[in-house]
């Protein structure tokens, strides 16, 4: 299974074997290879970088922190094989709790995430889960003290219903999502385009040297979800203008 | 694991869920979840559907075929698992020897796989592969009386190293691919950017009533590859213009 060096893609498909390993330990879903796979090609057209509208996504972001009461980070299995010391830069500047929420919930799962992010150093909420989100299936599972009590959650890489769900809740919902037609993406109070170890260090960057009256005046004029998911449109819009030039 | 059937993308989680257990059954590899992935991101942005410049490629490879003196369809196992109904009636119409044909080779995955397709319907070259193709690794084996001697090799869903090393070998490459930027798709005499399900029937369906002088009238006016390529682009570039509206 190893990946020839002279591959043009080689640090790409090193990543994919980092989660197909991931997955064949039980920690990532099967189908957890095939949304990474989807990122990967928003990541492609967006020209493998972090564009200026999700740097200032990022610092929205960083000030939605500073002033939420009960703000909670919701971490799955993806996020955690690709960027558990992130989250745990991000938990230390700015508060915030811990919580795993799976797609694809078992229990077993669930131990071995919160065993990779506690072994990172990040501090998991732990307790008894309850339906309280309002969807079908396990996905509606949450911590009462934690994300069904949390006023922001932090979705990277969420699934788009259970993004809506937070969202019908009356909660802010900041997602990280490299598609920026996705429901998460456009369900989200704050759509994050970026790629997740990409854009956290970002966050943490931006939080550890907010004031309380800076963080106010970004909120004063953030602008509309929309006019990032546009943003990002255009990037790609504009690359695929001249990319066989 | 099961789907919630209220789930709006429920179909393409079905997809992914019936690749998931052909990979837990060792036919699939996992990174070939993960190039799933990206390929459903750009099915998605072509709007879901076979474009005109895609079902005139479909042609152009039904005409490819007709006049071919020795051609091949080379068959990995996303190939296998998706379409392997759809390789037996191509086969059939185009008198095609299909080879399996495996980035992630292992002697017991192309067991399998042309299990798999011999259940199917479909007629599979066997044989001692031998290290034929200008690639470092495992991907340079191919069968010497198979894809090695021939003409056309028609490669849905191929690594774009592959698809190189083929065309440099002086063969004719069709490939099936949603990327219109892969690699794959930037190699190929005839990048076909669509579908694998929806456009192998297309082409089988093209290659039932053609004659020779219409193949041969076909071939004469066959547009660049390039062609092929910017319709896509521009295809997604006019989607995403007004997606937002």
């Amino acid at each position: 299974m190893s990946i020839p060096v002279d591959h043009p893609r080689y640090h790409s498909l090193r990543v994919r074997e980092r989660l197909a390993q991931a997955m064949q330990a039980g920690v990532v879903a099967p189908e957890g290879l095939c949304a990474h796979g989807r990122g990967e090609s928003f990541y492609y057209l967006l020209g493998e970088q972090t564009i200026p509208s999700a740097q200032e996504a990022a610092r929205c972001a960083a000030a939605l922190f500073f002033v939420a009461k009960h703000p909670m980070i919701s971490v799955n299995g993806n996020t955690a094989v690709l960027a558990a010391s992130e989250i745990a830069s991000l938990q230390k500047v700015t508060g915030a709790m811990v919580e795993v929420g799976l797609f694809h919930r078992t229990e077993e799962r669930i131990l071995m995430i919160t065993d990779l992010l506690t072994a990172a150093g990040v501090q998991v909420l732990k307790g008894e889960a309850e339906r309280l989100l309002p969807l079908s299936h396990d996905r509606a599972f949450c911590l009462r003290h934690g994300i069904y009590e949390a006023d922001l959650v932090l979705v990277p890489l969420e699934d788009g219903d259970r993004a809506g769900a937070l969202a019908l809740l009356g909660k802010k919902v900041i997602t990280i999502d490299l598609n920026p037609l996705s429901r998460t993406s456009r369900t989200a109070t704050l759509p994050i385009i970026a790629e997740v170890t990409e854009v956290l260090p970002l966050i943490t960057s931006y939080a550890t040297s907010l004031t309380q009256s800076e963080a106010i005046s970004i909120l004063d004029t953030m602008p509309d979800p929309v006019w990032f998911l546009q943003a990002a449109l255009d990037t790609i819009s504009q690359r695929l203008s001249h990319v066989l030039d």
